[in-house]
This record gives structure tokens, C-alpha cells and sequence, in this order.
């Protein structure tokens, strides 16, 4: 920690050289605060032409100033203020005096908080998230594609480029995606990325309080979220604290020569990620990986400085207050500082115990990903507080499972070989699964354009044990043939834009194919909200025989079999097998056909297909 | 547990029928015991007919006979003995009694135990381990070739039949291995294995308490062990507890019916090894697994039978005492019922406290593996008390990475990348690691028959942390081009038997390369001997780059460098990169060239090499 109290007022006799600020030229952030909070502590970043030359002052009934820090930057200052749980929602004014004048002022504002603010219930199993990247799902308001200050202007004909999709085509879609039974929308960034070129993907971010103008406003991103609140829905935000954009605001003046890790040598990290676990790892390694740049547009932030860990930890709780997030998804999590994260991760559940966070460690070793989950026991004494990680072990397991041949490690035992590792995890019930994001081919490319495989694949994800994620467009076979490039994969939805011939919205000029999938996936997901076994209900799985796998959902009321078949042709799937999970039952209900099953000693599977049998006494 | 009240004594009234039992044919097993173990019961197995109809009697200071249980089948006692601790060696006679008279007995030994037998020290890092198939190894006494009673007779020239290989072979050759600098000798089984055919590999185990004839006597194979005690090394025991032979005498006329799972059904396991950690598992399948029989002509023995346990886990110990063992390696480590493994473990090191075994559990999953592994937190409580596991992750690492091109994912980043894994032991020092063994390809074989890789693995296989194995003939480079058939990869050693043209123990007929091989060996692993650095020193390791991979072995007072060359040419390494482990040493030693190394700034590395530095200060 910096010293704090060797700056605590300026010297009266300080001469102010040229200062001239005016209260409009400061950006306080956070910009406005709560009352009530748990957490007493306040810090606010203060930017202003030399702020640091004045005295602070301020008064507010359960409000203290402890302390005010001035770095190397004499454009900044950091306040610290404690917050009594008595302070009563209201404003105040800060003062920055010089010889006793007030030079400048801000106007801060403690707003009450919503009631139960602090037990919002986090996204959860009983969830199906829908992925979406704004720039590219629907273009709302196209007023809003080229915006005054905004660097790059929209080119829909550019694949790397702005497209011009925005929040408020997200809310005209709600009723769309609500219909589909999905529960939840998680959105890539939408905040600023006022960047030169190739912004659109939102993880360059210059602004970390301000929704990009080319999305909307920080008043439309609300709105989204009380129209989602309307219909049961969750809002998942996109944030990261490993980098910001090369064209951030504060990289034209920076508060301290530390803020912003192997600057200016724009070092790019090794990306050996298991220097956070590997026991023999090199302490260079350890800084290769942690400090160096994501990519050269990205500069990596440090979190040991604990302005900057301040910084972002109040920005993410300010976000989750503001908007009224349910849930986090948070970017390159191995890459940040590793005990800033679990800070940070402590403090948004002690702010708010039911919320939940998923953390995108891209790896595919099991190991590696439960090392960050809440509740694992690590030998080396670290502890996060992580409730989700992104199943990537899951994710590549499904893929491959259903793209390679059954064989003694191929095929469908991948999925429940990768299954077994659940051992690691304190809570796998509580991971993300997902055929697909962003960042990968499409799941409709992964499995060669294979209808079928598609299906089957959706319906295990839809309930095996976890979270489902689901990829804008996957309900109409958006596709990458022959390509990952990232501009591809998120390509525009059809329906998003006006005159597309296509519109999955309204279902104007869908293949069969495609109307069959959305009717596939609105049959599941609508049929899963009310199923509290698959919610929270346990899995028990059997080894997949003859390209046949099949699981169990069940608890003390109720049981559900999944059958996958994955063969050409249809098998009669002989059940004694199974008998230590379907004693008492009679007969079931396949619920994606409506099929009943009178016989559920041996019935058939038909080819390439999954079966979701309710099993009744 | 079986009741063991029900029948304490045989009725008085009982009629004994045709009983004619004979002290000579009477099996007592364990056949002697030694006063003084820690553990003061034990469990004697009688076979006789009808022994179940007499009346047991003994009558020794500090003995207690507690109790006599009889089960299904009447040729079968179980006697449970307390054996006090002030109760001295010396011999009692155990006596068979119907109507009052003595019908059968045995003079039952308990005998003296070694000073210090309770403290012997196991293998452990400092040592190297060199693994022999007895049968090919060195046919030390042609004259036990063919032994009466012994079905299969000696057919060198099938690759599946006996060769002839024998305990005096090793015995002849233990001044050759502790030249070499092998420290430590594990013989794939040595029970007698009287089989019909295919029964050289010795884990179809027909007697548990007997040294197979064609190899030697119980007496020879303590011999062996007190050669090795004179020359400092260690003998490690192979023993199998998941299954016997299906023509073990019991299998006849067993004790119970539960004593052989899936008897006479000979169901064979599934193989899905997994069920053991998968918190989703079937019951159905952890019994498939567990219980199933590992081929056909091996029954699989029930471990959670207490009868078959407790013969198990004495027998075991047994052999420690009897022999002087300084470790086991367990087969099919995760086959057998896993509760009562744990309870062996346990027994073992409350007898023996420095002892170490090693478990085969087969998987490339180094969750699983650590799993096992003595002082492993498991989430589902399971505790095992086995000190080491096969490395079997980190062989595949080594072969994989050394035979493939390097790039982001392939290539010496594998090795480095299996390491990092660690984390998820309680100990990795104490894993045993090794490029190959009797159920694999050959190492040489695995690298394309290129001798600078081999040497570059077993560089590092004898510098990295654990405790290094090497397979017989690896020295010579022992090969199986174009098969990995077991009886050939199992081939007989060059020089083990008499007119063999080439000659290994001598270098008659050696290439250049395999005495180029020895010799690398043989500095490597003499140096290694009294290098506490390498015994116990930590490790840290440097992400590879451009083909070059570098580690250090370090304590307070020592360091090793070492540098994996994969390149084909050579390199010039500039060491800047390492300087945190570097501080302070000046100058260097090659060991395995000899070659000083005076500016460790930057120095050359010969092409495809290793080198292993020691630094000075």
C-alpha cells in the first residue's frame, strides 16, 4: 500500500500555478454512490488539471473524508471516504479550495438503493442464457450507428467492423427470446470502445462508466434490464479487469507510472496460464503471463496497485447497483492479478451473497478450471471466491464427442469421462456449460453441419448438470463454413436489420431446418423452467454402450432419463440396465416429441436423436 | 463382517465322516509370523478336509486364540490369533482335535524380527530403479527351466513362453546394475504362476506364499535381497491384489462363494476406471469396474470379503518381513475394492512407517492419478494411504512432446505443461517416473528409434522430480520396431543367456551406441547418487522457447541447471532470462561431457543434447 497519510491537505502556502478548474472539466468516479452499502469505503478517483494542488473539503451527516492521496500525476486525487450505515441518500458538495476558494466542485450523490438490492438472486441453473454480441444482433436504432466523438463509423460490409446492432434492438427482442424460454441474456461489452478500428467486440474498453454511444445510453442499458425484470429475465454483464483499450482516456495521462503494467514497452503476455497453479513455476513466467499486454490494442492493467484494484472492484459493484445486474461474466480470468481477483470476488458476494459470477478460464484441464471455483481447498492456500467458471473441458469434450467415432476413448465417452472430473469441483452443479461462444467456431460448424448432431448436442447441454449458454443465432444454424474468423462467427442475426430477407424474428424466410430448431429449443427450454430436477436436482450417469449414452436427473419427487443416440439408425434401448434409477417408474413422457412411453422396460430411440423422458410412478 | 461367533467350536456331538486329515497336508497361511509386529492380530487360513469339523487348540505365552470361524465350505478353518507384545519367538504347535484327539497339527513359528525391520527405509528419490521381467532377463540356472509340477515347460523360441530367465540370473547380475548406478531393482511378479501357458509375465499368481520354482526358491529371492543389501540397493515387490491365476489351487475349492467376484460367471470389467472418482457413477457400473474380471484367466478376487482382506493385506506383509522389501509396486491399482485398499496402506505404514509403494493406476489424467495419493484432500473424503503413483501423465508427456514437432501446443511445452499439474499432489517427489515399461512400447521405440532423444529423455527423466524407473535393456536400446506386441517388447536381454552372441553385462558385441548408452547412463545415475540436490531439492522450470527447455534442482547450498536441447543444431543459450535462479554462481559443470563452463552469461548447447549443469559459486 501507498502511504496515505503523507498527503492528507495541501500546504496553505503551496503556489498554485495555473489552475484554472472549473467543476465541469472534473470526472469524479465512481460518479455517484449508494447509501446503505455493506461496505463503508468510498474511493474516488478525482481527474482534473493539476486537482492535486487543492484542498478537499466536504460535509454530510455519516459521511468522513480519511483521507485524500496524491500520486505522481498532480492531475489526480484519490478520496477515501467512510460511509456511516446511518448516511441517509442525499447530496453533497466536494470542494477543491485553493488559498481558501473553491477552485472546483462536485456535486456527489448518495441515491437510496432498490429494496433488496443486496439479495438479488444471482443466474442460476434454473437459467438458459442467450448470448449476444450487440453490434451484431439487432440494430435497434440506427440513428445511433455513427455517433459525434465516436472514432469508428459503422460498415455493416466490413466483417471487422461496426455494424450498428445496439441495446435498444436487444429490447425489441426480448419478447422473441422470452418466447424461446431463455431466462437470461448475458452481452458481450457494451461499454465504451471508442476505439480507432475493430472495436465492435466491446473488450477495448476507454470508458469504464459509460455505456458506447453506438449501443445506447446508460439510461437505455437500465431500461433493458427493468424489461427483462418484467419478464423474469436476468441480465449477465460482460466486464474486464485484465486490460482496457489502447485508446482509454487515462492513457494520455496516467495517474502513476504503475498503473498500466510494461508500459510503454507494450510487452505482450506469454500466455502460459498455468504459472497461477504450477508449483515450479519461475517468478519471470509468473510476470510474463500476469503483466504482459492481451493483445497490442489491450493494455494490461495492474491490479497490485490498489488504486487501480479499487478502482475496478467499485466499478463492477457500482454497475451491478445502477443496472440491476444479476450475474457477471467475467473476461480472461487467469490473467489479472490473482489475489485482486479474489478480493474482488469477496467483496461482490459479502455485498451480495446470492449473485453469481462466471469467470472465462479457457482451459481444458478440469484441474485447472475448480482451482478458482468457491469452496475448493487448494494445497497452495488460494481461495477464490468464484462461484462459475465457463466449462471449457465440457465444451470441447461435447464437441468432440459427437464429431469423432464411438471408440474405446472416442465418441460419446468423452462426455462422460469429462463428467467424471466433477470431483474436482466444490459445485459443478453451478458452471456455465455452452456448445459455443464468441471466440469459437459455431457448434453448427464444430459438428459439420450436422442437424441432427446439433440437436442432440442442445438437448445434453440443456440438461446435463450446470448452467446453459447459448449463442445468438444457434436456433437458426448460424454458421462458419470454412473460416474462424471472429467477424464471421458473429456475424449479423437475420431479422436484426431492416430488410433482411431473412427474419428469425418473425420467421420470414427460415428454412425448415431452421424452424425446426427454434421449435426444438422453445420445446426444451420452456418445458426446463419449470423443472426443478433439473435445477437442482443430482445426475447419475451410465457408461454409453453401442453409441447410446444415458443419464438421470432426479431428486426425492421426481426422475428424468435422457437417452442420446447417437448411431445412424434407431436402437431398441433395453432398460435393466438402468434399474437402479427407474424402480417405481411406470411410464414416462418424452417431452421433445410428446411421445408416451407405456413400456419403459425396452422401447426405441430413434436414429441420431435425444429422448427426454419424464418418468411417472 | 461375517459373524465369527456362530462357530467358535465344532459340537462335540458332531459325526465326523471319512476325516482323515494328515499333519503334512494341512495348509497353514501366512505359514510363520514374527513376534513383535505392531499390529498384534492374526489371521491364519487352514485348508484341509473337513478341517471345519475339529476343534482348534494351542497353547503359547502371549498367544490367545480368539477366535475359530468356519464358513461354507468345511475344508477351510479361520483362525484369529492375538499375539501379545511381550511374546517371544519360538514354535507351538496348533492342534486339530475331534473327539478329544488330536487328528492334525501344525507347529506353527513365530519367529525373531530383523533389528530395526519396523524402520527399514523404502525406496524413495535418492534412488534409481531398474524394472526386470525375471523370466528374460538372465538365465542364471538352466537346471530350473522345467520344474515337476510346473505345466508350462521352457520354449524359448515362442515369445509368449517361458525363456528361462531366473532369480540367479539377477543375482549374477546386480555388480553390472550397481555399475550403471542403479540403485533399486523392481522384478515384475515372482509368485508362482502355474498356468497352462502364457504365464512368464507372472500376474496370474497360483500360490501367494511361493516363489515360482522356474525363477528359484523363497530362499534365493531373500538371497537376492541380501546381495542387494550388501551393494546398498533396494528391492521392490511386484504384487497384484485384484486378481490370481484361474489355476490358483483355491480356485478348486473355495473357502465361500463370495470369495472370486463374478464367479463362475467370469464377467470381464468394463475397464472404466473413472467410476472410482465420478461423483456421478452408477452403481452398476463401479461394480462392473470393480468386480469384473481384468482378462479370462484371471479371477477377480473380492477384497471386500474380510476373510480375502485380511489374507491379502498378511500376506503382504509377510513378504516385507520375510524378504526384507524395501517397497511394492501394486498392480491394477485401481481395480480393487478402493475402501479396502485404503485400509492396507494404512496397515502397511502403521508396520512399516519410511516403507513406499508405488500404485499402477493407469490414466493420463493427473487428477485421477493424485487422487490416490497419501494426504490427498478429496471432496468426497475418500483417504488413501499409498505414497506414490506411477508417473503415467508425465510419461506421455515426455514421449508425446519429445516426438512431436514443436509448436504452441506440442513439442517440450508438454512436458513443462504435465509438470505444472503438480499442484494436485500432496507429493510429486515420491512419484515414481519413468519413459517406458513392461506393458508399453519400448522408449527407444516411442522416439522413432532416435538415439539423442532417448538420451534426452532419460536426462530428464533422471534429473526431474521423483524417482526414475528404467526398464531392462534400455541401456542396450532394447527395441519393438513395428510391434507393440507384449512378448516382444518383453525380449530377452542380450548376454542373459549362455552363447548369446551379443553380450550386455560384458560389451561383447556391443554397437557403439548401446556402449555410448551405457556409459551415459552410468555417469548420469553415479552422480546422481550424491546429489541431495536432485534427492530432495526443489524444482523450477522455464516455459521452453525455441526448442530449448531449462530447469533447475535447488537448495540452500546447491544447484543444477539443466538444458533440454531438442533443436538439431546446436544453440547458444543466453541465460539473462534465469537469472533468478542464477544469482551468485559463476561457473558451471557439464556432468555428462565434463566440460567446465566459465561464462554463464551465454554458452552453446550441442544439438539434441542435454546438459546438466552443476553450478558454482
Amino acid at each position: 500500500m501507498m502511504k496515505k497519510s503523507m498527503i492528507l491537505y495541501v500546504l496553505l502556502a503551496f503556489t498554485i500555478c495555473g489552475f484554472s478548474q472549473q467543476t465541469g472539466n472534473l470526472r469524479v468516479e465512481p460518479m455517484f454512490w449508494w447509501a446503505g452499502m455493506k461496505n463503508p469505503n468510498l474511493q474516488l478517483m478525482v481527474h482534473g488539471e493539476n486537482i492535486a494542488d487543492t484542498k478537499v473539503d466536504l460535509n454530510y451527516p455519516g459521511v468522513a473524508l480519511t483521507s485524500v492521496t496524491r500520486v505522481e500525476n498532480p492531475n489526480y486525487l484519490f478520496i477515501d471516504l467512510k460511509i456511516a450505515p446511518e448516511a441517509k441518500p442525499g447530496s453533497f458538495t466536494i470542494s477543491f479550495l485553493s488559498k481558501k476558494k473553491t477552485v472546483a466542485s462536485y456535486l456527489y450523490e448518495l441515491k437510496a438503493r432498490e429494496p433488496s438490492s443486496a439479495l438479488r438472486q444471482g443466474f442460476n441453473p434454473s437459467d438458459v442464457i442467450y448470448l449476444i454480441t450487440p453490434d451484431r444482433f439487432a440494430n435497434g436504432n440506427p440513428d445511433n450507428d455513427a455517433m459525434p466523438g465516436m472514432k469508428e463509423l459503422p460498415n455493416r460490409a466490413d466483417k471487422d467492423g461496426r455494424h450498428g446492432g445496439d441495446l435498444r434492438g436487444i429490447i425489441n427482442s426480448l419478447d422473441y427470446l422470452h418466447d424461446l424460454g431463455f431466462t437470461a441474456v448475458w452481452l458481450n461489452p457494451v461499454l465504451e470502445n471508442n476505439m480507432t478500428r475493430t472495436s465492435y467486440h466491446g473488450y477495448s474498453t476507454t470508458d469504464f462508466y459509460r455505456v458506447d454511444s453506438r449501443y445506447g445510453t446508460n439510461d437505455e442499458y437500465r431500461e433493458l434490464n427493468d424489461e427483462l425484470d418484467k419478464r423474469g429475465m436476468k441480465l449477465i454483464m460482460d466486464m474486464i479487469f485484465n486490460h482496457c483499450g489502447s485508446e482509454h482516456w487515462w492513457m494520455d495521462d496516467m495517474p502513476m507510472p504503475d498503473w498500466i503494467n510494461n508500459y510503454p514497452e507494450h510487452k505482450i503476455t506469454s500466455h502460459r496460464r498455468t504459472v497461477n497453479q504450477d508449483p515450479h513455476a519461475s517468478e519471470i513466467d509468473k510476470r510474463e503471463m500476469s503483466d504482459g499486454w492481451f493483445v497490442p490494442t489491450m493494455p494490461d492493467l495492474n491490479q497490485k496497485n490498489p488504486f487501480m484494484a479499487n478502482y475496478l472492484i467499485q466499478n463492477s459493484i457500482w454497475w451491478i447497483e445502477y443496472v440491476g445486474l444479476e450475474g457477471i461474466r467475467q473476461d480472461t480470468w487467469p490473467y489479472p492479478d490473482k489475489d485482486m481477483m479474489a478480493d474482488w470476488t469477496k467483496r461482490v458476494l459479502e455485498e451480495y451473497p446470492n449473485f453469481n459470477i462466471v469467470g472465462e478460464e479457457w482451459s481444458l484441464n478440469p484441474a485447472i478450471t475448480s482451482y478458482w471455483q468457491l469452496g475448493k481447498h487448494n494445497a497452495d492456500g488460494y481461495q477464490c471466491y468464484l462461484p462459475s467458471l465457463m466449462d471449457f473441458p465440457l465444451q470441447h469434450a461435447v464437441s468432440s464427442g459427437l464429431s469423432t467415432e464411438e471408440g474405446w476413448n472416442d465418441g460419446l465417452i468423452q462426455l462422460y469421462e469429462m463428467l467424471a472430473n466433477d470431483f474436482l469441483y466444490p459445485d459443478a452443479e453451478n458452471l456455465v456449460v455452452f456448445p459455443d461462444n464468441h471466440d469459437m467456431s459455431r457448434f453448427y460448424t464444430q459438428v459439420g453441419e450436422d442437424a441432427d448432431l446439433l440437436k442432440l448436442g442442445l438437448a445434453y447441454f440443456l440438461t446435463t448438470r450446470g448452467i446453459p449458454q447459448i449463442f445468438y443465432g444457434t436456433e437458426v444454424l448460424m454458421s462458419n463454413p470454412g473460416t474462424d474468423d471472429h467477424g464471421i462467427i458473429r456475424s449479423d442475426f437475420p431479422g436484426g436489420w431492416p430488410g433482411d430477407a431473412v427474419n428469425a424474428f418473425t420467421g420470414k424466410g427460415l428454412s425448415a431446418d431452421q424452424q425446426d430448431l427454434q421449435n426444438y429449443l422453445k420445446t426444451i427450454q420452456n418445458w426446463r423452467k419449470g423443472q426443478n430436477v433439473i435445477h437442482t436436482g443430482k445426475m447419475k450417469h451410465f457408461v454409453p454402450q453401442d453409441g447410446v449414452y444415458v443419464y438421470f436427473r432426479y431428486n426425492d419427487k421426481d426422475a428424468v432419463m435422457v437417452v442420446l443416440n447417437k448411431n445412424l439408425e434407431s436402437k431398441n434401448l433395453v432398460t435393466e440396465r438402468f434399474a437402479e434409477m427407474m424402480k417405481g417408474y411406470q411410464s414416462g413422457t418424452d417431452i421433445i416429441s410428446s411421445n408416451q412411453i407405456t413400456n419403459l422396460k425396452s422401447f426405441s430411440v430413434p436414429a441420431r436423436s435425444a429422448m427426454i423422458i419424464q418418468l411417472k410412478k
